[in-house]
């Protein structure tokens, strides 16, 4: 088959002098930072859905990207061609993972059947192109959202019939996971939430997605999964609000049904602003709860109230995420995933490398100034001289439980306790920081 | 003591054709409905704070209120004549019950033994106005975020000093809330959060929260306080990130340190809103989890981002929640309190009446409304239609852990299912959901 | 051609009492309210794109409604279907107005003969539907934003011929308009905007969409047409940012171009919230700018970013909007018209006359109760008093430029001004609204 | 008078490897960029109302700060106290200029002649200081939104005598703004807007704003002040709406009064997010309509729906927008005044100091990183590579007026107009920039 970006082969890293928009100029793949190669450290994959299934259309428009494995003719014939693209596209990208939804990869058929056997031919494909390129799957996840069976959610629907649909995709999705060598699973219940209260039953749908979510691990102890699972936090969009809202959202979820051993989370940049968190707040968060799993790298509009998925850039903020992960000691399982799309104007085959490109050249300089900040830890400094009273008589005795309310109002009038506010010195902490970002 | 407002009496009920705006129009205390007063159904409340502690000052402007008891002069005699104020207010608005803070009644003097002196004598005097009055108190809480001594968090602060200095607050100011027979005991924490990440160790804060809570739960039983426990949700402001930022949030903390069945949530509606959810679906929330305790009844700005607490007054939104109560068992312990405060601009002393007027008739008219849902429950009807399918053999089977993801995916080829989605019927809803609420 | 809506003839006025969801409960369209009757006050209109362009696709999902004429076939013939139902529907709802754009009526074709044969052809099956069934047209409009050409605006494009072809087709819209007895003429700007100002021209872009604007008042006063032009604000979406962001910035727009006598603005409810104001205030602000002109009614969800188009149910705010178009003259050209889409799970083929029969319903509801505030106006009064003094000898002096700072600053002085802020009396006027509102 | 300062001397600069954070790492005030130093470009001031006026006080929180002379005693001799630490900050700081509030700097005392002398003699105080420390005024204003009298507006008061009273203060502001070589007067109505619609008279109030801001321009000239008159935009807070929204706003009623040459805006950042646009859209919207003067520069938490007036420590965006002002010749009288104010846990005296050096340091990167872009402008050319069609035959035909609709919709068929959309290159773009920025 002829190749779809014909004009260009493996990008190459040339270095930060470079003026070569078609190479990278900070991420050096087998670079040592801290012991281990960038691409070690960031285990960067790209996505099936926004690259190859999506011809540009938007609510207020038509298709503007001319993708040829999206017209008409026979299905698995495009299923093919597609797979045949995004293989080239990832490895001339030099991505060292990808990741994919069920019908993303197979046409759906009509009905359970179709479905099963048109995905099991692809999973074939899919396992041979792995083969021949090296690529290899960051996760797997089933499409409970898209058909109209779930509008109304899969795992949280009214109707025990499309739980079962549901169960079935995902049954055959974790399987192809494994059998790919994926690892990680991950879950986003896109529909699994509410269009109006008036309609709703609240405790009902979480009881079905808390049974559901343990189906899901007793299967993946069954047949030896080895990755990890992971729930993608989002508050809304589509629905009016989605039960995954955020991070301490799903550890709530989590703790009811005791599956917080289970489960992590994949945070996405985009859904954390969209919950009304900074993405370095999800990440900080669901580390100090102990579920960080892993990314989805994008980032949002400040001032749009949807889900842009734009490429990740804001150096600063990529920062501090990757400096919260180094400290917890760096992924086990997860990675960055780009959970990108282009603009609709980006129309030009080779802006999907442009856009790419800048997604790694940024978490590379990210990386690089993470370790900066590792290196000279002057915030985990400050922050152990700021609470260092808990590691003195009193903040012992409280924390290990010899306190009551009681002996403390006695303590506190005995000894005339009268602390006095100090600096957090947020001001200066900020400079420091910035005079390593931006050197 | 000369009254502070000597133009009126007692408010009454003249009903819906009254013209006198120092009259109720809905609010009829002793009239029944669904078997109840409205009294005993709404439970409401005046809080101390926002009313006889606050002169009109904004970020932006100095006092517009005239209020004597602030100015200057002796601390304690001018707590007694603002007691005295909040009383004749409580009495002539004829509401059942009060809310505090420990320093909105006695003034804080200068270190541990002054805050013990003054409030003791002060809860002297709240008992003694509570007797000659009948006004009752719904309940009290400790201010842990004005002293400078909190402003990086009391149960959270990096001093375990200040977390010391917190606990002898809560120590007196629950030995005060019960010795008045308060109905609960509330914990809002206004600075148990985080202006920057840069300086935070989330991970040890919510440790010290988690114990500071035990705590609590510890003396309550100790000192055999009969009320509930409630921690009140809030986003942000004053804090960048609040660590109780919703009720699915404080779920998730209470699971964590095994505190669900001590604690409830009070859900104030401007704090769901700034949270990014309405107030129904904070109700809705809490009901559906097990956790829902009391209201703090206000209404912010949908084009505002910050506090407004304004006094309640969208009869539809009301209504929705006055209804999840009723069919819930209505309130237990709690109530409805207005944590509310007048716009800077009304400043006659007698815009106080027309705000909680307000707020009492649109409580009366939304519980009327609600009644009305009840009594011909279409609602519910629609709800249980549409979840038929989960009393069936298949949803029973699924919810009772017969199935797993194998077992369902068998079924569904088996059975050949194919299941079509159904109208969510939203807008026929909304529609007879208006027809009652605008008679 | 068989009916669509085989089971329902025309929707009948029953009364509040009625239980039939297929009937109006309070839009009774000859009953005369303040000298005119609910159809002349209101002057409703459906739109042909939500109700019978769209299939239930939204971003993250597949087509959920069954509408046969957007299936394949001769693309002639399915428009000519789709006018059949479209009039079916709107005759059935006895809704007077209806509002199209070009490309939902007629097929685009490949190029611009086959949009201007097209089109022509269906502008005369439209003539004779509307002479069929007495519905007319209250507005047409040019789709200029959903085809790839402008994909970067239209008027504004940085290609002049796409500006070029955007004018044909305002050309030819505005033909069709006249031809069809049309009342308004609509420029929606959803292009018009920017995705990046990296390569943006602010400057240049707006110039061209002056000069266009001019071309359109050129063009209206060539052919006669005696509607008004109207512009329909938009802050964002699909653009990150779109030129016509609420009422103020058209109105800065027309003042610099000499436009203001000629062009007023369609205001939609979401669009007023998604640029963060009241859907109120956006109408008060174009009342008291001179520049109402009409509006798209329906209504956002508070917790969504997005455009949710949903139909229009808030009786409060809605009263307050009609209350404001009453006391400044009523409509002239304008109307509301229903800019709706039903829920995607609404996929019953009759919830498009819940939507719309409780749209007219509430907007029926909202005009009684504007009619009571206007019969009995106690907030004119109220405003009149308050601003009572600029009728008087300062106030006047003041407005008629007798003075200066120099001279205040003296007079000032000489007469020792020391003026007392007085209560706004918000609370107060809010409840005597309400006791309107909710009777 | 004793240093408040002691432990320092003048901040000097040292360079990107210095460790001191009492030292600059970046700015250099006379190192030439583009052939200009750094102060001339920046022109950078510190305000006096955050920094010496406030104590630390927020909504929930009382005084933080140990500010000796915000204590209480004399208040002439407690502003003379101020004057002399605002002076030893602004020279140990090294910062050209400063910016203050009548009421800033003097007491207004009670009534108007008190206000009239206190400030006279305060203004003698600050032109001695001036002389003494070199440090210049950049711009001085009047406070109408602080007193009680303001609480419903200044100029929009609905009592003229309010109008007057700040007539008065503006012309004593101008006036000693003028006697104090001020290069700029701003007006900043943050009172100008209102509370509800209910009591509001929308057209009134423009009007009388436009009667004022007429005078306003009027004594300019009469006085002979050569500076610029600036309006500050702002969408909400304090009050719930404010008139002067945001730049687009501002030119609209610049236009309806014939004020658009006489007027300019006064960007601050954070308002630009309150007002739901990026900080650059409103600078390079204002340089766009030929409004722009100045900055405020801050910054505003984008989880926090308030004005946190945080130090600007964006390089990225503060380099687009130095970027935009180069590109636009640079400023002529305005500059970049630090609107901000340290956090309320920042109560270390020096934290000033720390928050300032850090503005000044992120403001002198970006300059340089804009120097850059602007000395190999390849925004500029791809801009001018896209609007090229512009400079072409029918482009110029177009915006010269030769065309209508009409001969425009002749074109497009004679041609066959058929444009098609080229790649708007976001992502490229995006990526090269950040290789400027991010070195």
């Amino acid at each position: 088959m002829a190749q779809y970006f014909d004009q260009l082969d493996k990008i190459a890293y040339e270095g930060a002098d470079s003026s070569n928009p078609l190479a990278f100029k900070h991420y050096n793949a087998s670079e040592k930072i801290l012991g281990k190669t960038m691409a070690e450290h960031l285990r960067m994959a790209a996505c099936y859905w926004h690259n190859f299934c999506w011809n540009g259309q938007d609510v207020f428009g038509q298709p503007t990207f001319n993708r040829p494995w999206l017209a008409g003719g026979d299905a698995m014939q495009q299923a093919k061609h597609k797979a045949g693209v995004a293989f080239e596209f990832f490895s001339k990208l030099t991505i060292p993972y990808y990741c994919f939804h069920d019908t993303d990869v197979a046409p759906e058929g009509s009905g359970i059947k179709d479905y099963i056997n048109n995905f099991a031919a692809m999973v074939d494909v899919l396992e041979q192109k792995q083969a021949e390129t090296g690529v290899k799957l960051l996760w797997g996840t089933a499409n409970l959202f898209s058909n109209p069976r779930y509008a109304a959610g899969a795992a949280s629907n009214p109707d025990p019939q499309v739980f079962s649909y549901g169960a079935t995709q995902v049954f055959h999705a974790m399987n192809a996971t494994k059998r790919l060598g994926g690892e990680n699973y991950v879950l986003w219940g896109g529909r699994e939430g509410y269009e109006t209260l008036l309609n709703t039953d609240l405790r009902q749908e979480r009881a079905q997605l808390g049974r559901f979510m343990q189906m899901v691990v007793e299967h993946k102890h069954k047949i030896g999964f080895k990755g990890s699972l992971l729930i993608e936090p989002k508050p809304q969009e589509p629905t009016k609000h989605q039960y995954d809202y955020d991070s301490a959202t799903v550890y709530g979820f989590l703790k009811q049904y005791g599956l917080e051993k289970e489960f992590r989370v994949n945070i996405e940049a985009n859904h954390a602003t969209l919950a009304g968190h900074s993405f370095h707040h999800e990440i900080a968060t669901a580390i100090s709860l102990g579920i960080f799993g892993s990314i989805d790298a994008n980032r949002g509009d400040a001032q749009n109230g949807w889900d842009t998925d734009q490429f990740p850039n804001n150096v600063e903020e990529l920062s501090l995420v990757m400096y919260e992960i180094l400290k917890s000691g760096g992924f086990s399982t997860g990675g960055f995933n780009f959970d990108t799309k282009l603009r609709r104007q980006s129309l030009d085959r080779y802006d999907l490398f442009h856009g790419h490109i800048g997604g790694m050249d940024h978490l590379a300089m990210a990386l690089k100034r993470a370790a900066a900040l590792i290196e000279k830890d002057f915030l985990s400094a400050a922050v152990a001289k700021r609470y260092a009273g808990w590691s003195d008589s009193l903040g012992k005795a409280i924390q290990s439980g010899e306190h009551t309310l009681q002996s403390l109002a006695e303590l506190t009038v005995r000894d005339q306790l009268d602390p006095q506010p100090v600096s957090g010195r947020q001001e200066l902490l900020e400079n420091q920081l910035n005079m390593v970002l931006y050197r």
